[in-house]
């Protein structure tokens, strides 16, 4: 056992000894490959719906065992994390209730949804409550590529992991859940879930959105996209964004559409503003605009 | 003299003899640094109102001689490269009329400029119609760097430089602004004047626009910037072009306002059809849209 003295934890101890990854894609393998290579002593099991990337990730070395039922892997798993798309997590959850009374006593959940209002509404739904052994979190890390061939031992590096427990969580597994992702070189934060959702919804799924929406608008005009040949900087890294997975953004969208939508109600008001300077060919106001622009970004941790 | 055949130049072959460039910034630093790269065998001066950037060029090895006044430089340049912000052109057009008189008989003027309808406009204001020795063009290349120290050699590498030249150009002079393009690896493209303004409007200006108005709108929201730690992969990327030169995105704005106004039209009917399909959670909509935005980059070659 590890000596912990106050918050000060080896940074690379994660001591479950059974892991049950359940979505075995980009996250869910970068998970397992950065525990890998942390030296992590346990077992790594995973569950997904698809075969090959259960086998996949067996050839890969990331997990050493799988299957498409949950039921048959979580007896003896000490801690399950749950990486599927956000709006799959009821249904998995429900699959999860019905196992967990063969489950180890002492197992631990979590999982890694970029919504978490939802995510907790699932849990209340399925279990009456969240249970006290479940600390739902978000490492906020990604990629334009997705399933476990794409699996990055490095995805977690100096990015930030945010937990938003309950407040009758049990500290032990919340300690448990922060040493997992520590042990992934993540920096490890807490909020509150509406907090989170608020957070996320401007930093992350409302420029998605705009990437989106601007990156369909022309290639609805431009029908043989020979515009997209000219890409300048601005527009290649939109085209970047708008490469993400349409399922995941999808469920964010769904999930997290309060938020989203009044962070897209303060977006429009400000982007009326400036629209109002370009027309009234407004200097200052330009000026005033870019510059505050440009120095907020040196507010922003790079990760 | 090399041998050229049909379109195949040697790319590395540019044999101006002495090259001015007026505005030495990070494009004109990156153009001197490219082609000293490349062997350039000719003279490189520049002009600059800042004596200590033209100081550093010399320092750096970019250029070989400059100064504060135009008249005294440009007398026996072969090629003048005009690389001044887009507000600014007019007044050095005006000084390049005067000094003209006085310089080679072959000259060629050249451009930088992000917008080409206005500095189209000056030279037809200054000059009475555009010089047949005048080539306008656009380097689709930058950083959020400015200044002479952040020069780049291989800036232009693989990046597109638009010319956008008159019908009554002459021809030899084309071919010089080719070569001198080509000679910085660049890939040189013609089109007209309307046709850039209108894709750069589209593929560059308002992504810009968009970043620059997110970005404010969260910084105007969040006084202590504290969201700002959060930010997710599609803000770290607004927030770095919301990081460019202001008095630069000043300029394009006022100068290509039409052109930007129109693409804005079109993005904000897109972005309240996508807004719609997620008030009404609407699945296979937001599928679709998404769909079509993350196959649409395929198109965008990577430069």
């Amino acid at each position: 056992m590890t000596v912990m003295v106050g918050d000060s934890v080896n940074t690379s101890s994660c001591h479950e000894s059974r892991l049950l990854i359940v979505g075995l894609g980009l996250i869910g393998g970068s998970l397992a490959a950065a525990l890998r290579v942390a030296g992590f002593q346990g077992q790594i099991a995973a569950c997904d719906p698809d075969e090959q990337e259960i086998a996949r990730g067996i050839e890969m070395g990331l997990i050493d065992s799988g299957g498409t039922q949950l039921a048959e892997l979580v007896d003896d798993a000490t801690m399950v994390v749950l990486a599927v798309p956000v709006l799959a997590m009821e249904s998995v959850m429900a699959n999860l209730a019905e196992a967990l009374p063969n489950a180890s006593a002492d197992v631990v959940i979590t999982d890694v949804g970029s919504t978490k209002a939802t995510i907790r509404a699932c849990a209340q739904r399925v279990f009456g409550q969240v249970p006290t052994n479940m600390v739902l979190g978000h490492p906020i890390a990604g990629s334009e590529k997705s399933g476990v061939a794409a699996a990055n031992p490095r995805l977690y590096v100096d990015h930030k992991v945010i937990l938003t427990p309950e407040p009758n969580v049990d500290r032990s597994a919340l300690q448990r859940v922060r040493c997992l992702w520590k042990a992934c070189g993540a920096e490890v934060l807490e909020m509150d879930v509406e907090r989170h959702d608020q957070v996320l919804a401007r930093t992350s799924h409302l420029p998605h959105l705009l990437a989106f929406s601007l990156v369909d608008t022309l290639a609805r005009q431009d029908e043989r996209l020979d515009i997209f040949r000219y890409a300048a900087g601005g527009f290649r890294d939109f085209t970047r964004i708008a490469g993400s997975d349409p399922v995941m953004w999808r469920d964010i969208f769904i999930a997290n559409k309060e938020a989203v939508l009044a962070s897209l109600d303060d977006f429009e008001a400000g982007l009326s503003r400036l629209r109002h300077a370009v027309e009234a060919g407004d200097s200052d106001a330009l000026i005033a605009t870019f510059d505050r622009a440009s120095h907020a970004r040196h507010y922003s941790t790079l990760y």
